[in-house]
């Protein structure tokens, strides 16, 4: 199993989440969300370093949590840029160069599992992209202007989550076109099938969840007190 | 406000919920999962009857859980078909003729709202037929074999909800086209949006979910948690 970086962009404001700071120091079970998510990455020896992006003014409230909480792996501070697309690649310029794999990961999913992350890197070492990703479950409509224009064959469509995995130089080389192109993307992924390359899925678990509005919050509780009990059991 | 009635397809395996019997029995927060979503039609006084589908073999004790929890409602049981679809037909089949619109809603969608049922209603008595959706979240993509092929303009995908609403002479020729040429839907709209008509969409609630996995057991319980916590603040 190769080594890899991991890059977390938790730069957001948490707008939807409604809690008027960052929400990466929400208390989800009494440590803070990034806490949580940085803790997996801690756990799995094929990870190298942490390169965290956040705002310029929570540089210091970040180390100190580090601190505090004794992540035990090496986390780089990098400050970040005015969307997330624009602090991803400030994290990658950070990615030390002789680094093979890179993987791109949402501060606010806590709850990616090490084994699904390291089928991930293996498709990312074989194909040089691959994302995780679950079946859309629901029906899904096209709608214009309140009105339904057509129901979507769902059998063919996934849900996208992170992290997805790259090779250093083909996701740099994807980031540094769409800068200069002004191309901007919902996902890393999105780069780099605009320069043409191929993106490979792997299948995640639907716990695998975003935490973007106050409700996720609840549902986080839920899934950490589910997981209490499978293991106890 | 005009009135309804509602068939509820309440005769599902819960092959995915893994309980090894139909997922309606059960329990979520001390109460079979069909009583939490009959209580909410219980509940709005423009509901002048339910129409419950279920198994054959299930028609006793569902009639007895409708005693014992005391639904105040007129609830009518009527056996099922083998797929969904045929087993909202039979439901259709059972309406009051004189009846002009009518609900569909799945067994295990307790969640919805009251306020969010009202909205439907006009906009179907408006239009003749309408859905609650919620705008999609997640980043979208089109995969095959494993490999993307797309990544989805997601601006103008909906994830499809249930209750739909309609103009009972509409969504009863729609069923019985449906059944004359096999023509089977994802949902009831898309039976509607098959023959060529107009199908409304009603904004919903991303907590109006579809109990099908076990963990959405959990979630469910979120849910009630975060409601009573609101409910006492």
């Amino acid at each position: 199993m190769k080594n890899y970086t991991v890059i977390i962009p938790a730069a957001g404001q948490g707008k939807r989440m409604g809690a008027g700071h960052n929400k990466q120091f929400l208390l989800l079970h009494d440590k803070p969300l990034i806490v949580h998510t940085l803790t997996v990455f801690a756990q799995d020896t094929h990870c190298r370093e942490v390169i965290l992006v956040v705002n310029e003014q929570e540089i210091e409230d970040m180390s100190a949590l580090i601190k505090t909480y004794g992540i035990q792996k090496t986390v780089r501070i990098v400050p970040g840029g005015r969307e997330r697309q624009q602090s991803v690649f400030e994290g990658l310029k950070a990615v030390s160069s002789d680094e093979e794999i890179v993987l791109i990961h949402d501060g606010a999913r806590p709850f990616i599992k090490v084994s699904d992350i390291q089928k991930l890197v293996r498709s990312a070492v074989q194909d040089g992209a691959a994302i995780i990703a679950v079946p859309v479950k629901d029906t899904v409509k096209q709608v214009e202007q309140g009105e339904v224009t057509n129901t979507v064959d769902r059998s063919s469509l996934w849900a996208v989550q992170t992290p997805q995995a790259f090779r250093l130089s083909g996701i740099l080389k994807a980031h540094k076109r769409a800068e200069r192109d002004g191309f901007s993307g919902t996902d890393d992924a999105s780069l780099v099938e605009w320069i043409g390359e191929r993106v490979r899925v792997v299948e995640g678990d639907y716990q695998n969840i975003k935490l973007t509005t106050p409700e996720d919050m609840w549902f986080a509780e839920a899934i950490i007190k589910m997981r209490k009990e499978e293991t106890n059991a």
